[in-house]
């Protein structure tokens, strides 16, 4: 079953507001083994929604829309669909009592017959919305099957929850599962783990479904999509991908297998391990104690952070020594792990992460350019500190040294006792 | 012109990641008095973006691509361009200089002739990469431009920046001068600013052309668009949108004109001013230093910050009374100010600011819910403290808390002496 996505939406193609649609549409179906085929967005206009319903319906059994069911005059959605399919289009008494129900939810009176809401075109189901106004629409052709639901995220994502599993999904019963096995690799760029470290990883893999491979911060991560016809069947593959990778040279750079965010992985193992963690930050200037506190209940894990960006706090408050500073330069391994030192003093915490460096565009020295990071790390009475070299704008080299900590959090949460 | 921009990758429809640069271009576009038409995505396979280039091509004189010229065998935008254009792939001098010249950046071999990066469609430009490995492609036919940059949105974005003026703009070169003056007003909502605060605002500003307003963290930007011939008359009609604004009520609520970041407005008035400062970050979990050391040059004022997350380092480091958390709370306009006093003390910075709240998703008491948070200031030997209720999600709450806490940094600087 091949579903497609019609935004339809001239404020996406603006410039004034992010598509949060397809983000959730596609993880939604991956998570309920469907694949998001094809998307696209048009503007509010006859030709364009026209064109756009038609290219989605040339090349998918199943088309979605998102936007254009308000009641302005910019809402096109509902009218261009009945003149598509061919369907007269008028009152219903479905579509109303679905409007009426939204209106009386929030005390406001239904303004009536005439109103946009309670037009549908002929064939069409009026589908509830339980966060907004407007009904959604849902038909079933021979050879189509066409959902349509309001723009706004929340009224989006509720009626796709609420009606996908028994309108979409009930049509193709034999689907069989889809899974992704995402094998997430560190410490390895894009164009060495299929090459160097394995140049048949990739042959390996595919006998499995697609490969993808996807650069990220400070790795690369690869995704397998496997599908079977049942469960246990999907579990075998999944178990041969799991050993398979597990033979690779590249196993060594794996990190997680799953979707989880890094900081969700950490917080997890930290609670398992009741270690607590803190960061002296002074290149990514909060931003990995930023991540971190993005989980909820962090708080169980990570005790807190010093921000120390001018020497003078490194000094005073992490106890670093002036000498030090000196000899070696704010950024190098010994003011690292002093830095670290200092911070599991201060605040007490098992692990302590410390991070200086150069994020530019200014600043550097001849052998420790803008893009060098020195992370530290102290547990168990020992201090440890290792250098690396990224490239990128100051945006860019402030979310690889936060990445280089985090995944050196990850390490050191990983042989803790 | 019509511009339309297909992105090929999988990993968006996967559901893996967010496409992020849809709303960059669409946003640079509009900036540029351009607009985007459509925007469509494909899976990274032979026959889907062959489709994809199809359609873009029937309905627009630009097509832009994003993604699929890395070195992996998903990589296939080169390929199809090729195809699709009818000319034949080979090796060229071009294309190889712009990847090495990338490599050396980073100091590594470039892997040689039969290297992906080196092939390049016969009539098609190699576009340098300022902050990746892949060259981009750019070719000029009788009807049709084709532009393709990677799909990392920093390279994207930087390669867009750096040959739309040349290549795509100039195609249609009388398009006039357009600018948007950006008015940016605080503690004041949408729905009153245009009626309690100014009725007549709308109507006075839309004298000079399209208003446009946008609800923003913590108030509203106001946006007006004028048209002009020459610079001259630009210049004098952005000199009469300024009187007219001046001389409105809502001009009590104006903290900046224009578009740069809160934070880089902070760091100018902090440096001008010689102050310096800091945050006790608890709920905003260390979002403040990050956003502010996002500005280069931020540690000519800003001096560091302590993620206060586990009460603990609030008492430890900060020196908050655990009378007072016991008796009034963690969130309290009292624990606020002895957060924000304390920091000033540890850091001896001349502004202390300091945030406690509950940003959820569990947490919050019955007169403090999810959403509550408490900010403190503490400069010149005072403490002050407010308390603001916002509502959102995690994120949400912890961005809106971070704004409130950075205007309120804004107020201070601006009275302080």
């Amino acid at each position: 079953m091949k579903i497609g996505l019609l935004i339809i939406g001239s404020e996406v193609l603006d410039g004034k507001i992010s598509d949060l649609n397809t983000r959730f549409l596609s993880e939604y179906l991956r998570k309920n083994h469907f694949e998001l085929m094809l998307q696209l967005t048009v503007k509010d206009n006859q030709t364009d929604i026209h064109q756009g319903l038609k290219f989605i319906s040339n090349h998918c059994d199943v088309i979605v829309t998102s936007g254009g069911l308000g009641p302005t005059r910019d809402d096109l959605t509902k009218e261009m669909i009945a003149s598509f399919f061919s369907k007269p289009i008028s009152f219903s008494e479905a579509a109303q009592k679905v409007a009426e129900t939204n209106y009386s939810r929030l005390n406001r009176p239904y303004p009536g017959k005439d109103h946009p809401y309670s037009l549908l075109p002929e064939g069409f189901l009026a589908l509830n919305n339980c966060c907004g106004f407007a009904p959604g629409l849902y038909a079933k052709f021979p050879e189509k099957v066409i959902f349509s639901a309001p723009g706004v995220p929340k009224e989006f994502q509720m009626m796709v929850n609420d009606y996908f599993p028994s309108l979409i999904f009930s049509q193709n019963p034999d689907n069989g599962l889809i899974e992704v096995v995402n094998f997430r690799t560190r410490r390895v760029p894009e164009e060495k783990i299929f090459s160097e470290v394995d140049p048949e990883l990739w042959d390996k893999l595919e006998a499995f479904g697609d490969v993808s491979s996807l650069p990220v911060l400070f790795g690369v991560d690869i995704g397998v999509k496997i599908r079977a016809q049942t469960e246990e069947e999907l579990q075998e593959k999944k178990q041969n991908v799991l050993t398979t990778f597990k033979k690779s040279p590249a196993h060594s750079h794996l990190w997680h297998i799953g979707n989880e965010p890094l900081e969700e992985v950490i917080i997890k193992l930290g609670v398992k391990k009741k270690a607590t963690f803190g960061f002296a930050e002074s290149a990514t200037g909060g931003l990995c104690s930023h991540r971190i506190t993005s989980v909820s209940g962090s708080g169980d894990a990570f005790t807190g952070s010093v921000v120390s960006y001018d020497s003078k706090v490194k000094a005073h408050t992490l106890g670093v020594e002036q000498t030090s500073i000196d000899t070696y330069g704010v950024v190098s391994l010994e003011v690292a792990k002093e830095m670290a030192r200092g911070l599991a003093r201060e605040l007490k915490v098992s692990i302590a992460i410390s991070i200086t460096g150069y994020a530019g565009p200014t600043g550097g020295t001849a052998d420790k350019p803008v893009g060098t990071v020195c992370i530290g790390a102290y547990l168990n009475g020992e201090a440890s500190a290792e250098k690396f070299q990224f490239s990128g704008d100051r945006e860019q080299l402030k979310a690889r040294f936060a990445q280089a900590a985090l995944m050196t959090l990850l390490d050191k949460l990983e042989t803790f006792a």
